[in-house]
């Protein structure tokens, strides 16, 4: 999408050097625009786990490319083990999305079909770039099925702006672009539909705050930001007509993982009658796990709960927030039963939080 | 309760110049421990507003010294229209608050008795410290009546910690002593019966992660912080067995509003069967008002959502945590059915959240 007037991916090939991958460092988002050269495989690890780059799909394409450093890097006769470790490495690194370990299997798969270092390398490349295009054609797939329906909310409203809450960020910075939440919202504002966005802050890392927001206003899109605690109120007043959110793993039967605190932003929705709807790849359904009391929960630093950044006025600074001594508690994720959800915005559509329907959308 | 060895009430009298009230100044908490001295009557229309108090009941009882101090300030020809200034001033500082109204009226009504100044003086002093007094006795019963609710936990839990969940600060710094949730927890403590607080952070002033985890841990009680998005999880897991919290204002029908984000935890409390309690003095009770729709809720600066202040190491600074051109919304409170309060704990025991109840145990 836009920053200004010049289009980003969140991940790209870097064009004077293709043996090197850039991102943007959303770490310093909003306050300040970094891109960084990813060089070493351990690069890929360190920015994937300090979350230089984050979001389910996003962290996927890294991790594919990540693969293939790892091959640049490998001496000849140690590529398949080398390449074994930075899988298991890259693995390890986010405990709970389900887009990791989809899109590092197919990358390996992919790489094991080439017979010597060399053609895996370039296979590493191709299936690499090739992931994120099929990322980017998903999200605006998962754009054109969401559209109808803030289209059809925008008739109801007589063309009044319509309101939509997301929380976290699911925008084109947690994918390569359009985002999975954000697609039908940038498709709907793109066409003419007015909307206005509720932004979550999202603690204990603010990614409503400082990338949903930053994301949107750069695009264009009005948007309001909120604490994670107004929600509900402003589902109480009528101030919401949708729910949208990502995540980072849904259950073939239609539990969602996602952020902590998307549960609490379904129950209050499902409380007030406002539609609240799941925008997903293929890729984060987790076919494998039957009961979401399984899924990993990750459990992340004290010291993100203890402390917040921003900016100063001068640079960015970490202030701390509660006693010193307190004990604090980090969990990353939450699950939101299917009962809950309206929906699923897939790239193939619109479906109903069970198996059944899943599984006749996604036959394969 | 104890700030290390010493006893401290929220607000008392300068013992040393009884013309002055003396407060600790919330807004620094837990990173620095300042008492002000209130000496004009604008000095305690703004420690209310800008929150150096807060907390419904502490707002009521720095009210009635407002008016004893509007009176000292005063001469004698224009004391009535004097006081009737400071009262329309003081009453303006926080609109949705119960306790700010009925201390006021309270207060009016025994300065009236007065026959003249000196007179009227003495009684609003008098009738200050009395209201402080039964706000502590009030809220010790509070606390009597919650204790065996935790009692019964721990024994069903055979003496482990009874886990309960807090929502901003309901604790003895909103009110002159005890607290109101956390009366019962106070006494469970101090009684040898083993509780573990998650305290909520509480966006966007950060009451909970400041204020109740401060609070808590110089009295010694074991705690943990948790971001207002963690709630839900800790319920679907099995960690929350009880949650307590305060309001500002009750209305006969039961529907209790609180800050905002309450009613959150009350639908997840809900949704895992629960039980959700609310703790209150009975001037936080709004006999007047129908319809919870009709409570006004105050919106307060932008400044709140889009900074948050903390220590840097060295001093307390605000640091900006959203895009500084982003618009952002700014609601104090909301509202909790009724239907999902599992009982009221009043000074004169435990009723359930509705009009019969509520009006049996409060028959005058």
């Amino acid at each position: 999408m836009k920053i200004g007037n010049k289009h980003y991916r969140s991940i790209w090939v870097n064009p004077s050097n293709p043996l090197e991958i850039q991102i943007i460092d959303q770490r310093y988002l909003p306050h300040e625009f970094i891109i960084r050269d990813l060089k070493h495989p351990d690069d890929f690890v360190h920015a994937i786990k300090d979350m230089l780059v984050r979001g389910a799909p996003l962290i996927g394409i890294t991790a594919a490319y990540g693969l293939y450093s790892a091959l640049l890097h490998s001496p000849a006769h140690d590529a398949d083990a080398n390449l074994q470790k930075a899988y298991d490495k890259l693995l390890a690194t986010r405990p709970t999305g389900n887009n990791l370990r989809w899109a590092l299997s197919r990358q390996l798969h992919a790489i094991n079909e080439g017979k010597n270092l060399g053609e895996k390398i370039k296979i590493a490349l191709e299936n690499a770039n090739r992931l994120a295009d099929e990322d980017v054609k998903i999200c605006r797939q998962i754009g054109k099925h969401g559209l109808p329906l803030i289209a059809e909310l925008s008739k109801k409203k007589n063309g009044a702006p319509v309101n939509i809450l997301t929380h976290c960020n699911a925008g084109w910075l947690a994918t390569v672009d359009y985002g999975t939440a954000t697609a039908p919202i940038y498709l709907a504002h793109d066409a003419g539909i007015s909307v206005h966005v509720w932004v979550d802050e999202t603690r204990p890392r603010n990614q409503g705050a400082s990338l949903t927001a930053f994301e949107l206003g750069k695009h264009g899109v009005p948007h309001t930001v909120v604490v994670d605690n107004a929600g509900g109120h402003l589902m109480q007043r009528g101030r919401v007509d949708m729910c949208i959110v990502g995540t980072d793993r849904t259950l073939a039967s239609g539990d969602v993982c996602n952020k902590i605190g998307t549960y609490l932003k379904a129950l209050a929705a499902f409380d007030n009658k406002i539609p609240f709807y799941v925008a997903l790849p293929s890729s984060s359904i987790d076919w494998e796990t039957k009961d979401a009391s399984q899924i990993p929960i990750e459990e992340r630093s004290e010291s993100e709960v203890k402390h917040v950044q921003g900016f100063d006025g001068k640079k960015i600074v970490s202030v701390l927030v509660t006693p010193s001594h307190s004990k604090v508690s980090n969990f990353g994720f939450d699950i939101t039963p299917a009962r809950l959800i309206t929906g699923l915005i897939t790239e193939r559509g619109i479906c109903k939080p069970d198996r059944k329907e899943l599984s006749l959308m996604f036959y394969e």
